[in-house]
């Protein structure tokens, strides 16, 4: 498998470890988002400093508004969340060539 | 860092492993994209039959049509392949429990 492929497929079985706790298996809930929050990117919920982060990141990225998360919804914060990593990863590699 | 955290720099680190090769280093160039695909993405590629698939991709991603990728451009594919990958996984799953 190649470093994307296992890339892909390492963010399918981390959703999948958080959404199977509850209710479908397939969605996260409220509360697996929250956990799924603390554990994988504890330091970018540092950063958030209104306490009701976690139902404003549920609100924005639950579409179809049922109050859960299915893959599909989740992929945007990931998306987001890479790049703004990228665009310190670019920065921090001018200063490496300055 | 967590599995997530890693993720998201695999991700970053893969990307620029092939935009480094000749532009401004922090896009994909055709020819780029082309390495990017056939190390990366092979079982996709020979699933595809049209001969012009690096074309195809390159025109659906490039929203500003400067004939390159960058980081953002490219997300999209990720989270396309992640979604179709994922449906295979849940299906997988189903079978798995019957």
């Amino acid at each position: 498998m190649s470093d994307l492929e296992k890339c892909m497929e390492n963010l399918i079985v981390i959703f999948h470890r958080y959404a199977k706790d509850d209710g479908d298996g397939r969605t996260l809930s409220k509360k697996e988002l929250k956990k799924l929050l603390e554990v994988e990117l504890p330091t970018f919920l540092k950063t958030q400093k209104n306490p009701k982060t976690v139902d404003c990141i549920l609100q924005d990225l639950d579409l179809n508004k049922d109050d859960k998360l299915d893959f599909e919804e989740f992929l945007p914060l990931v998306a987001g969340l890479s790049l703004a990593c990228e665009k310190c990863y670019v920065l921090h590699q001018k200063k490496g060539k300055q």
